[in-house]
């Protein structure tokens, strides 16, 4: 006799949710979940995969400009946003129907709506009007934009998720912000031709990567004309009578005008109206569902998976956390999601990709290091007369001459760290960098014939080599 | 009281000779170096880089296309080929001055003009009408490509070194061979608007590849436009009233007419006239100069580098090599050059990427393979409506789970492989890859999402998985 209509019922039908629920499906248990906006989540609605897009739409006039040098003669071009966005909701349309036939083929129930706990097992679906019970239940419901609600005018801007379906491009826009999201909306904005300025109020863009890694991309953006200023902060936005926003800053005297401001200022998890509560769930003083180290909160048959958790706000960790969650229910291998050397990416013109540990963070777990850091032209750039170099940095622990982290900015910068990530997760040394041939002409050539390092940190300190 | 002019003389200007003049000279020992034509050898002059510019030249007439999904208009493009030669040339100026630069600050005495043995400690400087001595001796003068003696009209084509200095690009062209110089200049020209049909006599291009990728590749060149011709061979060259070329095959009754025919049918050793018999240094049947584990000649201080002694024809394995003779004859660490796990790229369109063995040469060494493959289309493709997949294949040791081979077509596939192969090199094993968490979105995290082998080979017979 069945105790509760489904095994397993899942909300949020993002990465973590559809892949939980698809593969518990694959194994023949009865799987339903709910979504109430587009099955694909984050990601693939209104995240990586549209912003992906952007990106590459936002590369071409570089190459345009770069053809030149190479022979090409290319006549005057122009940009469509309508296009981009009717080409983009059509794709982004294509793959959310491969997730819902992946569920469909794995014999998952899918509702369209929001499922509200009414306790531990119960959940009811609000369109549906119906009350459905669930042995397990997974929470994988993510995050969303943070609202600048302390801002006076916080309403005139938009967010990320409002850059997806913008009407028409603006000609200038402020984004405020120095993560990730602020950053390469910023290069993708500038690269579709509109005046860009980036404001933050920290030291330096992109806070836990590495130092040169940063300032170099920093320099690079503003030699491309993005304005960037930091160590200021927004004191209100206003609408201005011509429909444009004003922006008053604490460090200037004038307001600035833009056609819109965009606020990239963090993400905070979908925890309201879940019936949260009603279960017993959790939750911590940013709203974050409180789980333990192998995703279970604090009621034994809910689980919590992905963004809405505050762990690793990564498509690929909400994925390899819904995989961990599997084989704990259902392999009875009770296995813990591994958080080490998890290489990210950041989508900006030139890329950052990274793994492992920045030099300040190596700096503050070892003693002796050994930092390798290369600079150079990319071959392309050469006849394109493009003056834009490639980083290349590896930090090292002297003693045990394992490489301890990687970090590149320029073309292709995350596909590298992808590949560089199974060696640094491995724990190679730095010799078997060394030991490996090189590939002629590659960027990537540099990375195994740093032979000698560009300097020495030996009891903190930094010594030349 | 010096016995010799030179500690150390080097024949030929290339990477390795360069390579080694210039650490020799590092180390404070008094060295020569003799070049006929232009610092930087093959490579620099008339090989890997000048090919890669025009790899790169070649490849803008996709962006242009691409652009249109990303919603812009691009106006009407044309290609000068006098402009990418003259800036291609320059480029080439400003690499060998930088050669140049290297070796005269590190002391390095430099000949332009051929050094030829007299005996084994002197060498007769032609241009200068000088003889001098020296206690050791590097041969590295290269390789040039082979001639097809016995083909009647031989005369009539050219060959990779003249494909750089072409006058005029033909509209029509036929490149004979199946290696990877013959597919390289096939997609360049393809790319810069000629009209381009590859013959080779063999059953599939790329010999020594593996079989799935040599097939994809041949299958994208095919939709892209390029004609391949395989299992036939030329009968004769012949020039037509017309001022073309009419190549007459064995399995075809009408001559095609081209306006240019290139040869690509492999490389020989740089051997002749460069006194090898009186100084007794002995050659094999093909020209190449025969040396043991450690590059050393028949004759005691008498050592052989890069393409001249037909080891492995790449850059890096020949500065590898020059590397490896500094230490063996300064450093008193005699040191082999390893040859394991050697990267290498096709810059075709799309490209090679592989390290390590290929499925049939793992055959040939393994009993039991798991061999994981995917093919999926790049992001970048989709809105561009470009209907060209990317392949990856790994092939895996399923005794050891050792990561035996790693072979990539499509975008960066050379840089991708670059880096595979440090961890290929470093014996990781299938976990390893499986353990490294995906960078999204990104077309190098299929390299470790790929859980479950395409198929298994048992026995040296193939299972399904």
């Amino acid at each position: 006799m069945q105790r509760y209509d489904y095994d397993l019922f899942v909300i949020g039908g993002g990465s973590a949710g559809v892949r939980a629920a698809r593969r518990a499906g694959e194994l023949g248990k009865k799987v339903a979940i709910a979504e109430e906006y587009r099955l694909g989540g984050t990601c693939v609605i209104r995240g990586c995969v549209p912003k992906k897009l952007f990106v590459y739409a936002s590369q071409f006039h570089e190459h345009f400009e770069d053809a030149a040098g190479y022979g090409w003669t290319v006549g005057k071009s122009s940009f469509d946003w309508q296009t981009l966005i009717q080409n983009k909701d059509a794709e982004i349309d294509r793959l959310e129907s491969l997730y819902n036939d992946g569920l469909e083929k794995a014999d998952v129930d899918i509702f369209c709506g929001r499922a509200v706990l009414e306790d531990a097992h119960t959940l009811r679906l609000s369109c549906q009007d119906m009350v459905v019970t669930a042995d397990q239940i997974v929470v994988a419901t993510g995050s969303r934009p943070s609202e600048h609600i302390a801002l006076p005018g916080f309403d005139l801007a938009i967010d990320s998720n409002d850059a997806f379906h913008l009407e028409t491009l603006p000609k200038s826009i402020l984004i405020y912000g120095g993560g990730y999201i602020a950053v390469e909306f910023a290069n993708i904005f500038h690269g579709l031709g509109v005046e860009t300025t980036l404001l933050y109020r920290g030291v330096e863009i992109l806070g836990r990567f590495d130092r040169d890694i940063r300032r170099g991309l920093h320099d690079a953006m503003a030699r491309k004309g993005i304005r960037i200023i930091t160590r200021d902060n927004l004191r209100k936005l206003e609408k201005r009578e011509d429909g444009r926003i004003d922006a008053c800053l604490h460090n200037a005297d004038e307001a600035l005008a833009f056609d819109q401001v965009m606020m990239a200022i963090g993400r905070e998890p979908n925890t309201e109206a879940l019936g949260l509560d009603a279960a017993g769930v959790e939750t911590d003083q940013k709203g974050a569902i409180c789980v333990d180290e192998f995703s279970r909160t604090n009621v034994e048959n809910v689980w919590a998976l992905g963004d809405v958790t505050d762990r690793v706000q990564l498509t690929p960790v909400a994925i390899h956390e819904a995989m961990c969650l599997i084989q704990t229910l259902y392999h009875d291998n009770p296995t813990k999601p591994d958080y080490g050397c998890i290489p990210t990416a950041v989508f900006s013109q030139p890329e950052i990709g990274t793994v492992g540990l920045s030099e300040d963070d190596a700096c503050e777990e070892f003693d002796d290091l050994d930092i390798y850091k290369s600079s150079f032209r990319p071959m392309r750039n050469t006849l394109a007369q493009r003056d834009e170099r490639m980083m290349i940095k590896i930090v090292v622990d002297a003693e045990s001459d394992r490489v301890l982290g990687a970090h590149i900015l320029g073309p292709d910068a995350g596909e590298l760290a992808q590949i560089l990530a199974i060696a640094v997760k491995a724990g190679l040394t730095k010799a078997d960098f060394d030991s490996t041939m090189a590939l002629h002409p590659s960027a990537a050539e540099e990375i195994v014939t740093m032979y000698e390092p560009s300097y020495r940190i030996r009891d903190g300190e930094r010594v030349s080599a």
